[in-house]
């Protein structure tokens, strides 16, 4: 066993013990551990950002971008809004112990299945350092130990905040050992992870697509996650003109960045208005990559390359083209979408329902903006991702994607006829 | 890509194309599907016969032992008894399209979540013909497309009863590459079908324990299954005497082959009659391998190696040992456990909540035999298997662990501000 595999083992199997206890806890005593932690984060304030100070510093000698710059970068307000969303967490209701469902058959048996942790999570994320605590909050309200691997930039902002975390949760009598922070940046640290089979239950990668990829590539433990967001809007033949208009330009324009945003807009051919749609978007600075119907609405619009239809741009560009109808527009997206979300606008609603039940996606939507995938919108209160697999969760996961269940059995000394 | 890659991409870009056509299909529909092909099984009887009696040949020759040939055998009543549980899954409740639950936030927004299948299940399974049926009885009736691989031992038997039943759901319109057998016995075939990532969403192995480790160590699609069955029992202090003595010796004794059978007493040191316990499992002719505690209770025990805590005997032997009280009955559980099926046999309702609560396996039981793990028991019908993976699907596995679920979003025109 190399150096890494033995530490990762070594951490996994005090994480599982502390996560036998945590599991044990009340609903009460997590979200009172969570507040404490809470608590101790912002009275953490100063040490965090003074950690926060070196890795901002060698951020700025390594050459980050102002982009990672300002993701990495703490001050009082962030820290304030990292505490609070480690309380809304706290505030959440938790899944663990609900029961799923309930069997009596006629032998007298009671067979009911309940909501357990899932066990021991594995999270590897980058610069973003507000990861530590909202994995952590996640984690702990649903009974889960976790082991956290953050990203080489934010080492000494992660492991302030790591600290401040920890102490709160002892002080409320939580296992502090539930929550573990990798102490090495060495990058066999997160090999051992990819291959804790049996020690860590669940990996969550949180990053750019090059983590997201090696993870899914070499991952042996279960991966929650998505790689892509290429969303597709269709608008039908019949949708409304000033409804599509403003959806197709929320999907794409709201927020450029997000892997909610609408990468691919599909147009009717016999929609009666396709020109205004592509102009809006033009007009607000968003590059329009055409098939040839589209090219010939508006000079302004460039002509699509193979790899378009393949494209998540994460910024103001989106690809865009006719398609001969319904059938079309499902067979474009069965070739081309990543599994996460899809929206028509059409106003048949025999139309719609057949997009609802045919595009299998993790999220589709009938006449609204696929900017509103996000587990916020979705009523979980927060969410730990998104995940376009098939199996356990799909789309926004938040505490109950973090559970499992077990069959409780109840019997008065049935034995098996 | 190798043939054997290139074999199964196209055997399941095939069946990926069918699953969605299947999927459309109404609960009806799929349900009359199965009722053809299995009229169409108990037609093609005599075939199905004189193709079996081919393996059986074959096996002869091979020197096949007398259990596996009787498990390879098929006359007029066992392929009769196939197509009744094919009927029968017809008959048990669909789960796609229920709606697990419903959020409608104040912006108007409704999101559902609604079970949908899984997608492609492959199926890798040994000398039992009647997978070939019940595999494809499961797979059809959640709306799944199914990829057989079947032992070369039965591969005429299974040829010849895939035939009949894709010709049944052929004759009601089901699209027949929904359910396709792996052309080759080549076991190349199945290396592919580990590594099919995104071509096959889930894995099913069905056979002996060198099947399934081999699928669990090499599988880069999730897997669903079991390795071992360690299944534990522990009588508390308080037990009530006769029922103990009938749970112990069903729980080890009804069938020893099966995964719920018990491997493993635990006798609280304080329990006043440990005697009768063990005496009665000897003179069923059961051999005890004890520990020191339970060696002095009858002079037929033997002693227990270490070995012997951690292993799945299917068969007429048990390991037992004292413990000193539920603490250390559930630590041993802990360390020893295969996260099958363990139980605790006590009169004491917080010591068995305890044991409930904190054991950690996909079933666990009170007061009753540990045979009851099994899916017609938890009235779930029929199953695919039982699975001792904490995600996705746990314990006793049947139609709903074959599909998973979308987000559905329906708007009046909503963007998200």
């Amino acid at each position: 066993m190399d150096d890494a595999t033995e530490l990762i083992s070594d951490i996994a199997v005090r994480a599982r013990a502390a996560q036998r206890k945590l599991a044990q806890l009340s609903s009460r005593a997590k979200a009172e551990g969570l507040r404490r932690a809470a608590d101790t984060l912002r009275g953490a304030s100063d040490k965090i950002m003074a950690a926060n100070q070196k890795d901002m510093e060698s951020g700025e000698k390594s050459g980050l971008s102002a982009a990672m710059l300002d993701r990495l970068m703490l001050d009082e307000g962030r820290i304030s809004a990292i505490a609070d969303a480690v309380e809304n967490v706290a505030n959440l209701d938790d899944p663990v112990g609900q029961v799923i469902d309930e069997t009596k058959p006629p032998n007298g048996l009671t067979m009911r299945r309940i909501r357990v942790p899932v066990g021991v999570l594995g999270i590897i994320y980058e610069s973003r350092p507000n990861v530590t605590a909202d994995a952590t909050a996640l984690a702990v309200r649903s009974g889960n130990a976790v082991i956290l691997r953050g990203g080489s930039e934010a080492v000494h902002s992660n492991r302030a905040i790591h600290a401040a975390l920890v102490e709160g949760l002892s002080q409320a009598g939580l296992p502090a050992e539930a929550v573990q922070l990798v102490p090495t940046q060495d990058r066999a640290a997160v090999g051992a992870m990819l291959r804790a089979q049996g020690l860590i239950d669940m990996l969550i990668p949180r990053g750019g697509k090059f983590l997201v990829e090696r993870v899914q590539k070499d991952a042996r433990v279960p991966v929650l996650a998505h790689l892509d967001g290429i969303c597709h809007s269709y608008v039908h033949t019949d949708a409304k003109r000033e409804m599509a208009e403003e959806i197709v330009y929320n999907a794409k324009m709201r927020r450029t960045g997000i892997c909610g945003a609408m990468e691919t807009l599909l147009i009717d051919q016999d929609y009666p208005a396709p020109g205004p749609l592509i102009r809006k978007l033009l007009d607000a600075g968003c590059e329009v990559r055409a098939d040839d119907g589209v090219l010939e609405l508006d000079s302004r619009c460039v002509s699509a390359e193979t790899v378009d239809w393949d494209t998540e741009y994460l910024g103001p560009v989106v690809s865009a083209r006719l398609v001969s109808g319904l059938e079309d527009a499902m067979s474009h997206i069965a070739q081309h979408s990543s599994g996460h979300t899809e929206a028509i606008i059409a106003e048949d609603v025999e139309v719609a329902a057949r997009f609802l039940a045919e595009v299998d996606s993790a999220i589709v939507m009938h006449n609204t903006s696929t900017q509103f995938a996000d587990g916020g919108e979705f009523g979980l209160g927060a969410e730990i991702g998104i995940a376009t697999g098939r199996l356990h969760a799909r789309g926004p996961v938040a505490l109950e994607g973090l559970t499992t269940y077990k069959w409780v059995v109840e019997g008065t000394g049935q034995v098996r006829p």
